[in-house]
């Protein structure tokens, strides 16, 4: 039975052995292979209404090489290829490649993408709306899950607790976050050969907000940070230390520790992409009474958590393009039943 | 500067104090003033862009005598100065009064309602999403934390987390949660002058979930329930423990400690609706990676989150409206932007 005409004739959902599947899948492109790229190819066994048409690539023939002769790979400009797919899942990274990725593929395909600078947010996607308004398609900008599922949090916890405030912490577990970005900024110091740099949330500060005291915080106030580096021979370790922890931006404002170790050290004792990240939400309702939510993820593998929310996404981007949308949307422009396999009975019925 | 059609020519901000404010602010009516009426009528002080023209009641003498003048209060068969708001806010009971009003007074007014009975979820949808569409009218059903806030993450969750399972908590902090239907339940005993029940949680069980070896668990494993009970004068505590215990759907599966106090015990220790809730998924990426997402709400008035969480979604109702939409909407067919009263713009440079 049709209960809404929103969802349209298109969508119609068959029983598979482990849930529902579309009728009508969504054939993906991914463009850009690296971690994110991988962690997509990944979650294709778990969605099953998803579907792969190629990948493009800057090294089609590492990629090939990597893939095999199951998926299709061509080099970033095969657009006949690319418009194949109804959908474009933009996995480069978003300091270089997004800005100027971003606004192409949107003349010519739907896309999503993990764009996450949060200070140049709003410009980029200025950028994409024009580019896809004009082209007729749909870009989710700035998919993941801090921009993206941390996002909505901050909005809803914003509109049901009117007048509270919010406090993000990252690395919160034992082992921390593994800040890529910070990593990346400590290797390219002469001297340094590895590094990998851990965000550790203080948690006595999280049991402070998470007791409704509101306190006024500094980015050094919340979290401290934990290197581990691997030296060149003949670099100068106390130097090496110092260019680091008064690093601004990066390293300045935070309780710095620097360990230096070997490279197989390093391999060994901090393999993967874990992190893990809390937004809190803390205020009152009516005359003063407590009102907190907390919303923590906790991811063994960073890009796979991405590539999920990314694919998750490239189905409500189908849809919103179903449905003659066009422009840039955010997470908070979703319906969040658009990310959804599921049908609005099963939604009503099974996770209401 | 516009980016986006879809925000309307309706919708213009003007900066005021501590914020920003619509221009055209959302006109909303009370109907049923209980604890949570109350609550929405607490929540406008923090919801400048949202006005109350009325409050309808089955008692409004009673009202009137509560409120004061500054309120026009009337009879809830009043369908003209009902008309004259935006938005009725639904602050009926879920059990007897709104599968019943609901429909009826979505014929003359969108809605936003908080029907909280999980198993009628998609009948109380699908009667509705036919009155409101006959009518042209919008009605946001099952608004609240759960259904609500909480429906949202557990879909949210299955869509990024394909395979996870998700685990619901409720009164996971010391005090517990206060149930109401099962406070109602232990009253309705013969024997009984007064009861109140609390939740809860099973920390080592939440410990389990958490650390991620997703546990099978039936409710009864999850949750023990805490009864005070206030007897009448020469009532049988034996037999009304013994009923209590075994009374099925609401104590029989579950570890149930009754004590008896006396009524000014029950006044000075339970007093005040706190509740709180916690919903888990746990899952994986990739080829085994732990992904874990918690979401958490600790409310010292519970009325009060449902009324902050129900206004909220005045918001959107009205905005919905305004666009033409039409029929019963659920949180998960609302993009989360339009719960706020920041514009896009101002959404994407502070929340994203």
């Amino acid at each position: 039975m049709k209960i809404a005409g929103d969802l349209g004739d298109t969508w119609k959902f068959v029983n598979i052995k482990d849930g529902y599947q579309l009728q009508n899948t969504v054939k993906i492109a991914i463009i850009g292979y690296g971690n994110v790229g991988r962690g997509v190819m990944k979650s294709l066994k778990r969605n099953p209404d998803i579907e792969l048409v190629c990948i493009l690539s800057r090294s089609p023939a590492r990629v090939k090489n990597e893939v095999g002769l199951t998926v299709p790979v061509f080099a970033v400009d095969d657009l006949d290829e690319l418009k194949k797919a109804d959908v474009a899942i933009l996995c480069s990274g978003s300091k270089d490649d997004l800005p100027v990725q971003g606004p192409f593929y949107a003349k010519y395909i739907n896309t999503v993408d993990s764009y996450d600078n949060h200070s140049n947010a709003l410009s980029y996607f200025k950028a994409m709306d024009e580019s896809a308004r004009e082209a007729g398609t749909v870009s989710c900008v700035s998919i993941g899950w801090d921009p993206g599922t941390f996002s909505l949090q901050r909005v809803l916890n914003n509109a049901i607790i009117p007048g509270s405030k919010t406090y993000g912490f990252y690395g919160t577990g034992p082992k921390g976050g593994l800040s890529m970005g910070h990593s990346d900024a400590i290797r390219r110091i002469a001297g340094v050969q590895d590094a990998r740099q851990y965000t550790h949330a203080i948690a006595q500060v999280i049991e402070s907000v998470c007791s409704g005291e509101n306190p006024e915080l500094k980015p050094g106030d919340m979290h401290w940070r934990e290197c581990f580096v691997v030296l060149k021979k003949g670099a100068d370790a106390g130097a090496i230390e110092q260019e680091i922890k008064s690093m601004k931006g990066y390293f300045a404002p935070y309780k710095t520790v620097v360990h230096f170790v070997s490279q197989e050290e390093l391999d060994v004792k901090v393999s993967g992409f874990p992190h893990d990240g809390l937004v809190i939400g803390s205020g009152t309702t009516g005359e003063g009474n407590l009102a907190l939510v907390e919303y923590r993820n906790i991811w063994e593998s960073n890009p796979e958590a991405t590539a999920n929310i990314l694919v998750a996404h490239a189905r409500a981007a189908n849809r919103l393009a179903n449905e003659n949308r066009r422009g840039a949307f955010t997470i908070l422009d979703i319906p969040p039943a658009y990310l959804s396999a599921h049908s609005r009975e099963e939604l009503i019925s099974e996770f209401l």
